[in-house]
């Protein structure tokens, strides 16, 4: 079964969250519209609703994460879910047992939803294919293949600094050979904007034809810069460095790093973008980082709303089964 | 003081649990009435209830442990406990404090539950006697001496699938001499059972003189398995190949490995058992964990209802105090 | 800004809580007569207030601690609040990131207090003064400069047992050099105390021009125990063993080393103090510990209910703001 067959009910309301390839122009309008709805419960001096009040979030982690696993964890709090965080590394997998029966007797706990993170593409969808009714996977990371949460929450920071996705450039500097998050952002983008998607990245980190994605390819910087609204650079992998892939840290920052020499080239609004951790001085120049057009750590806030909201759509359908 | 003077109040409540040994009739089956009614909370939409709120219950666990943390976990947050949560390695042990001073420490801490797993037999009963009044221990495994909410949780099952325990044949397959789960699961069958308790392993792993403990010794599989109508497979612990224990892990399986051949020799409506995490291909086969007599996902869930009720129950008489 | 400064808001209420030099002996006061108040909910059956109810508390630990860590977390769970517990060696710091980048993507998930152990002197005071308006930082003990919640959970023993502050005399022993407990015990009971504080250590492990703190210094531990009412002893870090700093465990024991005998030196109804875990037989005797004139484990007890009064107070001015 395809991800978007699997991640949907029959009547088209959210059950998983794999992957944004497929979704509609629709359903990611709910989204945004539903975490617009929380930034308010965030923002607020009690910041709780009971939204999941008696369901247990189970967060399995088998790739280290700060950031998206304390999101996750800070999102289903504030819906007054119960968590239950497993340490990987420590717990079944030492005994032997495999990923299909640590979910099986996961789901025996009366788990409602699993956020799984894991270095294997296609692991949230394996996931999602043997649970039973009621019980939702949403994918924080697999593989180099998605990680939908953060596109939607980039999405999200996009449509807050410029109101709608019409007509904006945006560029994409980087890794997007090895990067989900990249991948998912392409998704994300072709079914919401009207404009140019833009990919900027040496021969070496581009996947083959990666035109047929739907994206302008560019290898000069400066060249891709030119008259964008938003800039998102991902981050450098060090461990490329020592393939071919990539000459060295100084080579790349001179050919890829975001300056604000370089930003220039972009429109006067246009905002920087990052999804973390970043590399000062290796991708992104430490004064752009820090600088006034950055909305780098409005995606971490964003983020926990977003979360909030796909969590929230995903308990709906449930309830009402 | 013995375990069953400790674990009982003078009237005759539970006010730890330590060990199944000593309990009687009434009180296991109070257990396993007070898990039934937890069943329904678990099973519905807000799986959550009152009855521990405000209280706190410390996870002391010295060894690695993913179902039984969990579920132990998870009853407590349904009781809506708060919650320590205590990695050992990472932190007091690593000072060089004593037992007793950590848990001196951790009792000043006002937690009114610890969960303590040890690999030391005893260690549950030694901080039962050094805790204070209104404190009270679980045994959540305690070297190779009991794991008593293991054997209660089996009990269960076994209530749920077979009715009752009016002339059952029970065999536990596999690493006796090693298995508290396996001391733990004998002394509740003695208990509860009408009929008889098998116990099914080569020589070097059984306890001397093990037919003291009730129940009937077998060598050979198929000649144990002859009629029974719960089938208990025990975890085969692979470090015992390396010492004279044991001769290969093929070996291993050729005589003592659950097929679904041989579990013919059993009743047509035997159910098997495993209190997991399960070695596939070593002490069963895939297809009878999987199969329709397999009812080892139940055992999972119905785990968290009986810690509930062991929970709830000890709670109460602290209450009346 | 001083941390004086730092810490307080503008109309002197307590904003972080960083460090008790250069506070006042009414803040400081104030404290120890909200901890009395919060006594009283630790001690009931439902051990639970909303103060901190939709508030998050991050616990940063950078090192290892399992007394005030959890202390700390059970102070704020009994606030209600929610809590991130990080994990801080295996996420964020492994890819690279500074503690500045760490503490602003943290604050962008909408944290209201960070709990912060580092090994550096000032990161606590780094981190508040570098968090946004809204946000408070609290000192779980810095490098050896401070750990103001010891300090202040020792006074709280001090007045519980001693009624007040007038006219005692308090001996701390041990490695005052290198210890932030003493740092931060000297500031407080400077502030509090009329009568004498002492300070008892080998010229080696006390700071040159000890007497500038405020403090008599006495070499001989029978000379300085004298008459006492309060005898605090520090934890003697094995490590400095290997320098040169001292000769041996056994000799240390032989000079400083808290005995029965030595206790008799000081009033007879002194109280014994030890901010733990302590090394029994090295700096104080295990009878000593166990004895009727230790209130080791009462100092823990009452760690909870400062800690809770502590983020009580700081959580008021967030409100009135």
């Amino acid at each position: 079964m395809s991800a978007t067959e699997l991640q949907l009910t029959p009547n088209g309301r959210l059950r998983h969250f794999l992957d944004i390839e497929g979704l509609s122009r629709e359903l990611l309008t709910e989204i945004l519209d539903t975490a617009e709805s929380f930034t308010s419960v965030t923002d607020r001096s009690i910041k709780k609703v009971p939204i999941l009040r008696g369901k247990t979030v189970a967060n399995l982690f088998f790739e280290a994460s700060t950031r998206t696993r304390s999101t996750f964890e800070l999102a289903a709090q504030r819906l007054s879910a119960d968590i239950l965080s497993l340490d990987i590394n420590t717990s079944a997998t030492v005994k032997g047992e495999s990923l299909l029966d640590t979910l099986r007797n996961l789901e025996a706990m009366q788990i409602d939803m699993f956020v799984i993170r894991h270095r294997d593409s296609g692991s949230a969808h394996f996931f999602a294919q043997h649970v039973g009714p009621g019980v939702s996977v949403l994918n924080a990371g697999d593989g180099q293949h998605a990680h939908p949460t953060q596109a939607m929450l980039d999405m999200f920071t996009i449509r807050r600094y410029k109101q709608d996705f019409t007509r904006l450039r945006v560029a994409i500097v980087g890794d997007i050979l090895h990067s989900r998050v990249a991948r998912s952002q392409i998704h994300a983008l072709n079914i919401l904007l009207t404009g140019e998607v833009r990919v900027i990245a040496p021969p070496t980190l581009l996947p083959k034809q990666a035109e047929s994605l739907g994206v302008r390819v560019f290898h000069d910087l400066d060249e891709g810069l030119e008259d964008v609204d938003v800039v998102i650079m991902l981050r450098l992998q060090k461990e490329r460095m020592t393939g071919a892939l990539l000459p060295s840290e100084s080579e790349y920052y001179r050919l890829y790093g975001l300056t604000a020499e370089r930003l220039k080239r972009a429109r006067p609004d246009a905002i920087v973008m990052h999804p973390g951790p970043a590399n000062r001085g290796i991708e992104i120049e430490s004064s752009v980082m820090d600088g006034p057009q950055s909305v780098i750590l409005s995606q971490v806030t964003y983020g926990i709303a977003v979360r909030m909201a796909v969590m929230s759509m995903i308990a709906q359908p449930q309830e009402e089964a």
